[in-house]
């Protein structure tokens, strides 16, 4: 226990002492724009898995691997997995994150580019700086730090697995859990890519909404016409989506497709008053965060509730026609809506699925061809917090924070969370620290790098509780 | 008059035997890829406009210049003049045409590439074939054979303006119009920017819809938000156009906005008889020309009167948010729906415009800040079939097709006409020889190239009689 405890003071120390060496390292991890949704970047994306690998070795972990994906339709980004197993009889942990990121667009919106990492105050802007890079990075100089500091051992049985698809769907990294599930066996899974609730305030993650991303194309006329010779013979796919749409969810955010709200659970009594009693100004989060002139959604639920435990429906763009500027009177021949909706427990992505593609297709409107297609989904995830990895994990954001630990849930999507449940029949330690400004999937995405240096100390925290 | 019957004689004949010369000079034309809409090609439209200059020049009109415009917000395209003015007393036609282009997107769906024009059986396919560079070198091509069977001289006094901003909303000509009309002094227009009925059915448009264009902007949060996070809370700009697009149109083509039917001018009954006397055949035009599961439209109201004779509204493209492949799990900041509105004798753009701005600003969806901007606008045209010219184009057109000239309109807008009736005070003659299945404004534009040279041959005999 004495060794362990000194092993624990130096490991802090040494995070402390190279910190600035730990934000450098992440900074060029950053500037590889490996977005992953993008053709052009399949370079990059590759070359920023070959980043993570190195640097796996180079801290003294072993078998450290690429392990290529493919699926029906493409090939995938490779998983990087490394380990070090050399405590019989302790606990293994599966460290998860991915390496690529969401696209940058729009540019214009950007402070700084999106792939030229910039300090600015106390915080790194760059994308991927938060989501997941940056938190991922964590991981791997926490389990540096406890490597130096125990002389080239760990208090724990440490599996890593990154991956390179989670922005587009996360099909290869499924499909090994899947199928592979025996070379990732491990007692818990800690990911970090959730949020604290507010600076300085820990905060683990109990809870995630699952979702469908749909595409709804619908098609008019054969070829794209002059809106002038046919308007008013033709049918236009625009119009016919805004018209669905419109029917999908009304003005209060209600989602109108039948039967979509039947299997919902509520979430318990407790948790509910629990949200209550967490620090929060609705028009200092209106105001900061969405920044509209006023919040939407069901009536009658609570932000927290709304978003966290309610599903939604979203429209993401509408591909198809004229976009560019100025004036061209076309009717096109198709028309392309990306919606996507969160599910929340008890919900399941397959009947939601058909829910929303059965309901779409009753409301099509005359002259108009539609097809809907899932491009992908996730489970909605709880997690028990009665635990002993939970609990430590409270601890040990107590002990770096100085206050109370906090239960929330996620209103995105993780969906490997659901993967270790259903096929390594493991729980997930949700411990995040990025901020709810962060600008997660927007222009001028950051990460606190004082978040950034909590995280590594939590994390070495907690591996050492787990191994103790 | 026998110098002027043998005059029409050699014309005809120059025309008939350099045929093949006027199809090679129109494909370098078309080759240009003068795109008015796009910044990329500044340099093509402008280089467009001098190829023109250089051809008005080489067959012996005069006076000929590029007559440089612009707006309050850029710098516009060059309008090119020509004339020819050595027969007091005769009457002056204006020859009008156009050498921009719509762009050529999507360029997927081309079967040759748009800018390298290709005939394939007896069409020419390439952006601009019939629209309007084919006829638009057909009145050049009247001219130089005129010209050459007069020795020099033409049987009737000729300006020529050509713009390069149609495709654009043509602001510098209207505002050239507008300001110096006694430089385009005639006494009739001439414009080939329509089609014919049918194939080998000699045809005059005599009445237009009109226009306005507009750009509907919806916007919800500060920034884009990840729809995870925000889904519940955040409004979203695309759902706000789905919701208003749905309410300014139903699902029969029935217009919501309030007013708007109030001041539209029915067809005479003369007319709607005619209209009901040309050969169509509903379900062969659904097919060939619509290619959708069936045509839509307000009920109650033919085709003919749908298309020519009905205000109708359409949505033509969505820009913002993610159009990419794959998955993007935003909610935008802000979205925009391109629309338009087709306009009938006695609508005015202005009180159009003000009804649409005033109708979508009353139905703003919660959190949702909008504007509504015109880009530009048409008034609705009707032409008087009572007047020499117009007879004289119909006796032209019935020499050269062996048929009776039919009389229709066009559901399209070529705001250049109610210019020339509100500035210069003269009629236009739109005598045009495109096909309805020409696929304007869309891939593989085409021009039937037997109706290119009786195209030519119809406007000689017109030029001819119109001076006699």
């Amino acid at each position: 226990m004495m060794g362990e405890t000194m092993a624990l003071t130096a490991a802090v120390a040494f995070a402390k002492d190279n910190g600035d060496r730990f934000v450098d390292e992440l900074k060029a991890l950053l500037r590889i724009p490996s977005v992953s949704t993008a053709p052009e970047h399949v370079g990059d994306v590759r070359r920023a898995a070959e980043f993570c690998a190195a640097e796996l070795t180079r801290i003294g972990l072993e078998h450290v691997r690429l392990i290529e994906t493919s699926t029906a339709d493409r090939a995938g980004y490779p998983l990087v997995y490394a380990d070090w197993l050399h405590i019989p009889g302790k606990p293994t942990v599966l460290c998860y994150g991915h390496y690529d990121v969401q696209p940058a667009e729009p540019l214009d919106e950007w402070k700084s580019p999106p792939f030229e990492p910039e300090i600015r105050g106390e915080n790194i802007y760059a994308r991927g700086a938060v989501d997941d890079k940056g938190q991922m990075w964590m991981h791997v100089k926490a389990l540096e730090a406890l490597m130096v500091a125990g002389g080239g051992t760990l208090p724990v049985n440490v599996r890593v697995i990154l991956e390179g698809e989670e922005e587009v769907g996360g099909e290869g990294i499924a499909a090994f859990v899947r199928e592979h599930g025996e070379q990732l066996k491990a007692d818990v899974a800690l990911v970090s890519d959730t949020e604290l609730f507010a600076d300085g305030l820990p905060t683990l993650c109990v809870g995630l909404r699952g979702m469908i991303y749909t595409e709804i194309e619908a098609r008019g006329p054969r070829t794209d016409l002059h809106s002038g010779m046919y308007g008013g013979a033709a049918p236009n796919p625009f119009v016919a989506l805004a018209q669905i749409i419109a029917k999908l969810k009304d003005e209060d955010g209600k989602i109108l497709v039948p039967g979509l709200y039947e299997k919902v659970q509520k979430p318990t009594d407790d948790e509910l008053k629990a949200w209550k009693a967490l620090p929060f100004d609705e028009e200092h989060y209106r105001e900061t965060e969405v920044g509209s002139t006023v919040l939407t959604g069901e009536p009658g639920f609570s932000v927290m509730e709304r978003t966290w435990a309610r599903p939604t429906l979203e429209v993401h763009g509408m591909p198809g026609g004229f976009i560019g500027a100025g004036a061209k009177t076309v009717i096109p021949a198709k028309a392309t809506a990306k919606v996507s909706l969160r599910l929340v427990p008890n919900m399941t992505p397959a009947e939601t699925f058909a829910q929303l593609k059965g309901f779409v297709e009753s409301i099509r409107p005359k002259g108009i061809v539609i097809e809907v297609r899932m491009l992908h989904s996730g489970d909605p995830i709880v997690v028990s917090t009665d635990n002993e990895f939970v609990r430590a994990a409270t601890e040990a954001m107590r002990t770096v924070f100085g206050k109370e630990t906090v239960f929330v849930r996620g209103g995105g999507s993780i969906p490997i969370v659901g993967d270790f449940v259903r096929h390594l029949k493991i729980p997930t330690v949700m411990m995040g620290f990025g901020l709810p400004d962060d600008n997660l999937h927007a222009p001028n995405e950051k990460f606190h790098l004082p978040n950034f240096h909590r995280g590594i100390e939590s994390i070495i925290r907690w591996l050492q509780a787990v191994g103790a």
